[in-house]
């Protein structure tokens, strides 16, 4: 019973479904076909914005490498959460694609960015002192690396102090969906019209095969994106299976139900875990991610009965504390987390 | 009726077949799943080499420019046909990815390299001169940017004067397949062992979806690549639908009969083609494309009804000739191979 | 009277002398000139170890960065100070060089990382964890960036967790004659046999034109070197003029001379200011940078009578102080410290 | 006696004398020093441009490639001459400074292109095309590596052709001097009123110790500049020492006259050996560079009585003739000029 994260699970029946559906004759390649043309308009629905530029890509990786390298010179720095993807599980991608350009690290709880925190940042910085790097971008995470998730004011607050230093906003939304279902807002409330420049949009931990989108509410941001897009290796000859992911996934509410699914599940086993004695929850659970402490003894029992998941930092609740993070998929089933309710109660009453 | 590019087609029926039948259940992310250790285990017996190291990647791009960024150090040069798909279509991939290091663009007749060109070449260059980049790989296209096929002795004979020289040979293999089934030989005869070090294995354009391999018959040789390919957002979370392509691309002959109905058709057309006046093939049609000289009249004739081609260099027989390339893929109808040597027929006859 | 840098001062007089000696004749560029072999001699000399390879080059930035990329691929991380220079004030140099590897900035009291920070930092990361950039390097700054000095003991501990881990230590010595004189060691006890593998020798912020020197204790670790230095531009034709710089640099004890100068007066400026009411160290003055918390007032009165200093850092002595720095040269004038030193006692007493 | 390179020569006293004479005491580093700002209006005055953006460099290395990286994106491409230093002796610096771009190799007669094979070769690129680079860059050299010399009319006629298409027009002018003597031109009628937009101005070769400079003719093209010096290591402290070099250079008609001497030189050594029997240029000699081909006895016989040059390519006059290149600079002797000929027409006729 695997918890351990969301891009262990396979691709959605209807995206398969839709690959076999995709017409195997000639069909203009990079992008020059309908299906793509397709996914691009859903997309513009989707977000109610008609002159956004949309890319299919195929991993979040480059999304993310891609649009930062659009967003910042060589010589720009990118402020980011200390523990944002980007700066910790790309092995350097951003700094690669944007050739050597610079990543802030940032602290702040709950693995989000307050407005305080980057104007203070930001602060530090005197523009055109030309031995620093210059800043470029903020990157944000929805949802963010602990499961937490950003309203649409806490965006609009953290884009204004950026866009008042001259920086863009961008957004890595591997998650994007789960965060929106917890939100309840539109995409665009989220997004562009809370100050979002430029959106690494996901789709493959939430149900797709390899499918993942750069969406440029302002298409003059995406300046050079086809070209570092075809350099990098990233533009497929057959995009049509790429953009059939993305049209079936954003199609009849499969992005929404999936996160959904997904979102309940995690809440479930966050309240059922921090009602255990000796365990807390570590970060809210917004999302699809459950980050708890729990004893050292639980944990290890749990791995024992064959529950996978990740050991994440260290407790502070005492030596015998550690840290866990227990992630559910669109297609976790419920009779795993009761399992997993189960055997933790099971194992919590012993021990007391 | 379509002969722009074998990127023109689909996935054939079974490579999507194989997609449906992956479990969706929680797998291990990143290739540590079972359906990647048997593509891997394919890859092996298929070149008869249980060592060699094989990494499924979605774009020839990637596959080509990842490996020789293993192969060469940022000075490093890479020797190549000027023609070659690294040299002219891959947007300076190779350049970024080995962070600057030079393509050395030779010249010689039908898109293949010869010993005498390339020692030639090297003969210029005197080692250890730091004003120079260094000669570190040998970069060949199987089957070639022009259509034609080097045998395993031709590969051998390029192979030892790299060798001699201390660099090490890679092959772009985007029509591999194509080239193979030409050749009759087994995997191994006109790769490993005729000495290429390293293998761009494509099946792209030949009926997956988007689905490559790096293949390193000398494992040492990939030494950082994992990290590359990362970095690279190359990397895929459920690669298990990357090496589900290349297991039915490579099972039941998928491949080879592909290749075997495309090179076919090309050699039917080819032959077509070059019977009638006027028009003459540019270079030999050895696997699946056709370079053919024709009147600009026939050229512009077969347009207008609607064939779908490129104009492909110019021809020197005359102010009236003009190049073009036709390309067969694995799904071409001969139907339409027909249909267009009838047409051409026709036209030549009446401008005759 | 400026104190703002090191770098505000011109060239020692007997190395404009060196200069003017050199034989203008004919000699062979690139370094294969008499004057560089006696340099690279006098370096094997003055760090006792006769097997050390040296590159003389003309800027810190240029020996910080070209000697990173050599102990770290592309992917690698190179843990150093977060107010190191190499983090703060190259632009980026040290990422662009090594092709976007990554610095991971750790924080410790007076700009001196410690062993158990090094080690915390370290356990964070799990080796050939292909997401993480992976660690390669550790990179000391000596003097440091807040005017403080390692011990050749504290160079030693750090190597050994350096080591221990499969790193290299590099050592930016832009103020290593400074470091140097204070220890009153040898140059190798604080170098090689405390485990420096590599040392960025800094010369010009002590009396050079623009002159300092990349030194592989282990010339092994120089490999790609000769390329990585041409291709960015920093083989000098006419070397024996860097070559010249540093000959006359190390002879005569000039360098430590000059060392000895700037950091006499560094300490005479530190103990008469921290003697001041409200005014107190914030660093040990132990090379030839003092810091120091002022009440505002005094800094804006030394700024109006024409001292020349930077604000570093917010004061926390309460809302009226400030930070400053002050930096003595090698050729400051002491009469310049008495002058400020008895106008801050004249403010301070009147502020009283 | 030395005719391998002008690299070979040292520095000219006035030269040596300007850096003496440059005040030790405190100035603004990085160049915000008065000896900075007066060598900039030097270049304003000598190109009698008073916009014109003039960074002091070290290197001609770090001119060409910093200056082609502010005029190429990445997925850029700058033609140039096969032989163009650039293209043969960076060892890659162009390439990696602008994150892989593109050299494209242009073959023509004595090393200067025309626009005739410019336009060929731009006409080969379907802009927009998003498989191949774009061309950004043509890039002339001047004197060119054939020791010839374009006219004004003829960097026009170049600089129409790029500029119709685009393309900013590079100069690398590492013997812009010794062009200039040949032209008796001024400065501006063979640079900015003829087209060029970028030149890398040259003197080490001509007499300094090792100071060149980026000329933007219009700022605008100078973006990013400052920080891509800075972070390429090439952004110096005490830039005044640059700066005074490039002063004393152009003061006095140092800078012509020594471009004079080492052009008349080269004439008389080439109208020497061109009279020999057996002998041909193999260029004009237009510059301070002889190319000529020689019996290879001839060639052999002059190495061993101590004349030092390169051998340079195969003549083609049969198999006993051998290329060479021999270069004059601005203090090889007279009476060494005479040595050479003497000897080479001593063994002329003895072999005759």
């Amino acid at each position: 019973m695997n918890f351990a994260s969301d891009n262990t699970s396979g691709a959605h029946p209807k995206v398969l479904q839709a690959l076999s559906q995709v017409d195997a004759g000639p069909a203009m390649p990079y992008g020059h076909d309908p299906v793509t043309a397709r996914a691009q308009d859903r997309l513009r629905a989707v977000f109610g914005h008609d002159r956004l530029a949309a890319y299919p890509l195929a991993t979040g990786t480059a999304a993310n490498a891609l649009t930062l390298a659009c967003l910042t010179p060589p010589w720009g720095a990118v402020y980011c959460h200390r523990d944002s993807h980007i700066n910790t599980d790309e092995c350097g991608a951003p700094e690669m694609f944007a050739d050597g350009a610079k990543l802030i690290p940032l602290d702040s709880a709950h693995g989000k960015l307050t407005p305080q925190t980057v104007d203070a940042a930001l602060a530090e910085h005197t523009p055109g002192f030309v031995h620093a790097v210059q800043p470029h971008v903020l990157a944000l995470t929805q949802a963010t690396e602990a499961g937490t998730v950003y309203t649409p004011d806490e965006v609009a607050a953290l884009a204004r102090v950026a866009h008042a230093h001259g920086l863009k906003v961008q957004m890595d939304g591997a998650r994007f969906a789960n965060a929106l279902v917890t939100l309840g807002c539109s995409p665009a409330e989220v997004t562009w019209q809370a100050g979002v420049d430029v959106l690494a949009f996901g789709a493959t931990k939430n149900g797709t095969l390899g499918a993942e989108a750069a969406v440029f509410f302002d298409p003059a941001l995406a300046h050079g994106f086809a070209y570092r897009r075809k350099r990098a290796g990233h533009l497929f000859s057959k995009m049509r299976y790429l953009s059939a992911q993305l049209e079936a996934y954003l199609a009849d509410d499969v992005w929404l139900l999936n996160a959904g699914h997904a979102n309940a599940l995690a809440r479930r086993l966050g309240e059922g875990l921090a009602a255990l004695p000796g365990c807390r929850l570590l970060h809210p659970v917004q999302a699809n991610e459950v980050f708890c402490e729990l004893p050292a003894g639980l944990a290890d029992a749990l791995s024992r009965e064959g529950f996978t998941f990740y050991r994440w930092g260290a407790g502070d609740g005492g030596s015998d504390a550690v840290g866990v993070r227990l992630v559910a998929s669109w297609n976790s089933e419920p009779g795993h987390v009761d399992a997993l309710l189960n055997a933790a109660g099971r194992h919590a009453s012993q021990a007391a």
